[in-house]
Order: C-alpha cells, then structure tokens, then sequence
C-alpha cells in the first residue's frame, strides 16, 4: 500500500518523538511491504520562523493532499518566547486552531488509560485505580469559544472584552454519532457532559445528543454537567467509558483525564474529519523545557502513528504490531525518565524508538 | 450584637444541614451574648412549590435587608423532579444565579483544604498530598458566560445555539484585587487561570490582572491555563496558595479542588459583594439522593456560618470557637457516614451538630 503521511514536527520535544515515530513506521513499512511518502509541513513556531505566519495557505493545501498527517507538538515557553510578542492571530497556536478548521477535524479522540505497567505513576490511590481504567474523550473540536466571533472595545470608556459560544445542531449530531458509533465497539456507554443548567449551547447540546442516542438502543447514554465530571474523574474513573463533549470542556477534561493516568507521555490522539482522514499526535504538549536534550518519551506519539495506520489506512494488524511492541518495551522494563520507577531501565527518546521499531 | 441572618434552607438536604448550622450559631449567640435574627427566605425548588418561581422580588428585597445570607443548597434529580420540567429561567437554580446578580455577589470565595484527620479520604496518593494542603479558590461569580445574552434559533432552517462571554477590566479588577488582598494574608501567591491561547477575554483577564498586580509587590503571580490548572490540581496540590479565575473556569476547577480534598461536606464557601455583606454555602449539592435521611454531613455549612461570622460580622473570636469546635469533634473520632472510615464513631446530622454545639 502507498501512504502518503504529512509531517509536522513543530516546536519544543516534537522534531525528537516524531522522528522515532517515522523510525516505527519505516520499520512497518519494511515488515509489511508498504511505501510511505513524508511531506514535512511547517506549523507553529517553526513556521513563524522561516515564513513569520504559523501556518501558510500552501502548507495547507499540501497536508490536504496528504491520506492523514503525523504531529509532534506546537507552542513555546509563552514568557520568554518570542513568538509570543507577536498578535495572538500569528502565535504558534494559531496555526493548530486554523489546520483543525480548514481540515474539519471536528472530532478528536483521546484515550485515557491506565497502563498496568505504570500505576506507580497514577496520582490516584489505588482503591480507586484498581483494575485499571480506560476510557475515551470524544472532544467537539471546530466549533464552540475556540471558533466563534471575538472582540476587545471600549464600551463606556471601558475596555471590554466579548467572546461567542456558538452550536448548531448539525455540529452536535456530527460529533455525537462518532461517540456512540465509539462506544458500540467499546463497553457501550456514553457521558454527554455539558452545563445545560447554564447554556443556551448546553440545552441544545442534551436535546440532539438524545435524538442521536435512539438510534443507539444499545448503548446507555448519561448526561452529567461538567462541573461534576471533574469531580468524578478524580473520585472514579472506571465508571466512564466515552465521553462526548464540546470544545472547552473537552479540552480541560481531557487534560484531567490524561494526569489521572500518570503517564500524559503514553497518550495518543486523533482528530478526525468526515473521511479517513486525520491528524494524530501525542497528547501532551511541547515541553520546551526538555526540548533537545533526548529525554522526551516518544510512545504517545509512536501511539499516534498506529491510530493512525488503523483510522485511516484500516491497516489494523500493522497498528497491533506497534502497540504490542510497545507492550513488551515496557514489560522489558525500559522506560523514559517520565515514567521511570525503581529497578527499571532508564533510556532516552531516540533509544526507547529503536527498541520499539526492534521487536516490529 | 444584633445579627440579622437570612437564611435559605433550599432543596434536599438544605433544610437539615441549615438547622444545624443553625443551632450552632444559637450557642455562639447565648455563649458569647449576641442576638441573632433569623429571617427565612425561600430560594430554588422550596420557592417554586410556594411561589411557582425560584425567587420572588420579594425575597430579594428580604434578602437585601438582611446582614448576611447562610444558604443550604439548591436544585433537585434533574431527571426526576417536576421542577425540570419547567422552562430553564423557571428552574430552581435559576434563583441561585439571579441572587447571585441582584446582590452583587461577584466573589466566590472555596477554600479547598485537606485535614489532616481525613487524609484517608482523598483520593490522592499520600506522596502527593504529604504535609497536606490548603488552597483558595477566587472565582468570579457575575460575569462570564453565566450572564451573557443566549439565544436558541432557526439559522438557515438549522437549529443554533448563542452564548456570550463577556469581561470588562472593571470587573476582572475587582475579584482581581480581592484575589491580592486575600494572598497577602496567606501565602502570597496568586495563580491566574485563564485560557488566553484561544479567548479575548481571557487576554484581557491576563493583562488587566497584571495591571493589579504591580500593586502588590510581595505577592508572586503566575498564569496557567485553565487546562493545565486542571491537570496541575491532580499532579500538585500543593504548588497553590490562591487561584484566581473567572465564572465558569471556577465553577469547574473548584469542584476538581474541593473533590481532591476527599471530604467535599467539609468545605465552606462564601460570595461577596463590595460590602461586609455575603452569601455563605456549603460547596456540595443537594444531594437529594439522601435527603431527609439525617445522614448529611453538616460540617461544611456549619463552618459557612464561620465564615460568616467572620467576614460580614468580624467576630474573629467567634469563628475561631466554631473551626476549634470542630476540629475537636473530628479528632473525638465523630464522623457522618460520608467521611467515616475504620474505628470512627459514626453519627447522623442532628447529633454532628449537637456535638459540635456542645463544645462551644
Ligand atoms: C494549544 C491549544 C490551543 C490546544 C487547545 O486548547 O485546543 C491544546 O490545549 C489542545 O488541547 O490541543
Ligand atoms: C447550580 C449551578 C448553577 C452553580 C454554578 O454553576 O455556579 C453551582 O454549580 C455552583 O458552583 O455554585
């Protein structure tokens, strides 16, 4: 099969997993007699630097004409970088907010799991932990505050800022069949988190997530406001399969959701389009505070790349391959300084990236 | 003293967690020879069975005359109770939200701190939490999405959702100012929780917060984003002294906090206008699953009324005999079911309050 994967390695600790994770691939390729073709796409900072916007027009035609687009990470050190001196519509994180709306990524899944391996690293005690967890965030990701109007004027002589939480049903019925269509194939169960005792966006939210979720009799839906799903992601985990949310509040409870794991350094991601195609990257951020010294864990975004190979390519067996070869890393005991414990082996990034692309 | 109280029982659990506080506040009242006016004011669901609305002009107005308000909590079952049939501005926590606006009530104060005596319930692990903690959550409490305009419409025969958020630096400079104020009597840091990647508002919360801060010298600030601060809270307790933010980053980041400590009915809260004059609550619900069963834990409302004392009356020394009270009774080995564990006296609501009155 020819794959034709767009690449953007972007700032901080992303040139440094993302090339272990094409070091994977390869690997993949040459195991299963596939060919793929990189395009590298700058984003970011690391477009600001070479075209001083962090995304150009042709940068994304050319991860369109890709099949699914491979990311490290994006963004700097916002005190001391100066990438952060320019107008907010021009900094690193621009770019990421504009790729997910000009590829209609709307829907981004990010798993929460608890690796057995890891749950030393589990902040959590382990009456609550026992057993482990797993579940999945199914984020709105072009819609909402992220991507409604917004301005900052002089009301009265005061200065006052106004931003837009818009929804419409077209974008929750999207995003809300992904979900169940999710948790068919997974224990059948899914929390719709909103603030319906709030929102306008909330209210209407519930109403078509109800409609979708009848044709889904089997599935048992739940709504919880979102107030009290952080709550309960601290105070039980395991009682949640999928949860479907919109934009803000799937960025804050995802980012819970990963800490309660212990190990944000193991979490992939996808964001998905109405096709096969997608963008997939490790959960966690830029890290620019480890950036280059080749201590970053590249299994997140290892993780991404076999996401990737299944959602977009079907190339599931290729896809067990990575994770079991990533299973028996760990259970080798080699392990990044992230989620290193007691009388396991300490190794760097490029290292854990060959060991992996080893037993594939 | 003369002291005149409004006090809103409200819904599930409200009224019996409210008498005790009451009976409390009855002790401190003969011990130390102050007189205490009650006046009762109906509020959320308690309102709409009397009124057919969650509040009435005239309870505002009631409420305006008072001192100071001690509440229990408001709302019921949404999925059961009749009150949810109604039209959201007819809902019970409608009458919260409007309390809130018409007394002005823009700083929500929730301490989130882990006695020592129940460290047994967090659910974080020990290493973490060593030494304990004990953060302040600002929140405020009359802006942000909460109060936008919202609308519900046929867009291009779509259904379509609005909800506006909207700052002004007037507003965030005062819960900003109250956020200083309050650090400097603690530990002398603020953390500013914004999401100023992606909001106008949040960018002028972040410049308009550092404008504040160049008038306290002695106290560090930093900014985190929202989703970061909820990850940081699992990682890292500790790292906070007072977290400034707006509405609804409050409304869910406190509850994160308050879930953390383990023992949510031990937890006061207090909002305040630019006056002595406050609303003091519980930070748990309703809890209407056990309602009327005299198993609630009283604890919380009872340090309200602490509170209190404490900030709309300055009867320091009347505070202080309550927490003293209290922390007696927990260390007597008395506990509501809620945050009972081995060898502990377990009791119900009535003698919790009995008990902690006793010591006063
Ligand atoms: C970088 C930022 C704009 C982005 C977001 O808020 O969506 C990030 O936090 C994420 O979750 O991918
Ligand atoms: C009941 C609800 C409207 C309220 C809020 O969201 O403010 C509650 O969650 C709180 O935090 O006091």
């Amino acid at each position: 099969m020819n794959l034709k994967i767009g690449v953007i390695k972007g700032d901080g600790i992303g040139p440094e997993i993302v090339t272990e994770a094409m070091k994977v691939l390869d690997k993949v390729a040459k195991r299963y007699g596939h060919n793929i073709e990189y395009r590298q796409l700058l984003m970011g900072g690391a477009s600001i630097d070479v075209h001083g916007v962090p995304l150009t027009d042709e940068t994304v035609a050319e991860a369109k004409s890709c099949d699914a687009v491979l990311m490290g990470s994006i963004g700097g050190n916002t005190s001391t970088s100066p990438w952060y001196k320019l107008e907010p519509s021009k900094r690193p994180e621009a770019g990421l907010l504009r790729i997910r709306k000009e590829l209609n990524l709307f829907a981004n899944l990010r798993p929460a799991i608890l690796y057995d391996e890891l749950k030393g690293a589990c902040p959590l005690k382990e009456e609550i932990t026992e057993g482990g967890f797993d579940l999945m965030i199914m984020r709105e990701l072009t819609g909402g505050l992220y991507f409604g109007e917004r301005k900052t004027e002089e009301v009265d002589g005061v200065m006052t800022a106004f931003d837009s939480l818009t929804y419409n049903e077209n974008e929750i019925r999207r995003i809300a069949k992904r979900a169940f269509d999710i948790a068919m194939k997974r224990r059948k169960k899914v929390t719709s988190v909103d603030k319906a005792n709030v929102l306008d966006s909330s209210r209407l939210w519930r109403k078509v997530v109800e409609e979708v979720a009848k044709d889904y009799p089997e599935v048992t839906l739940e709504h919880m406001l979102v107030d009290n799903s952080a709550m309960q992601l601290v105070k039980d985990p395991k009682q949640f399969d999928v949860i479907l949310t919109e934009n803000m509040f799937g960025d804050i409870l995802s980012d819970e959701a990963s800490m309660i794991t212990g190990s944000i350094g193991m979490l992939a991601s996808a964001s998905l389009n109405e096709t096969k195609f997608g963008l997939y990257e490790p959960s966690g951020g830029s890290a620019p505070d480890i950036a280059g010294q080749g201590i970053a864990n590249p299994i997140a975004t290892i993780l991404s790349a076999a996401m990737m190979l299944r959602f977009s390519f079907d190339l599931d067996k290729e896809a067990d391959a990575i994770e079991a070869s990533v299973a028996k890393v760990l259970k080798d005991g080699y392990r990044t300084i992230d989620i290193m414990s007691e009388g396991k082996t300490q190794i760097g990034t490029a290292r854990m990236g060959d060991e992996i692309a080893a037993n594939i």
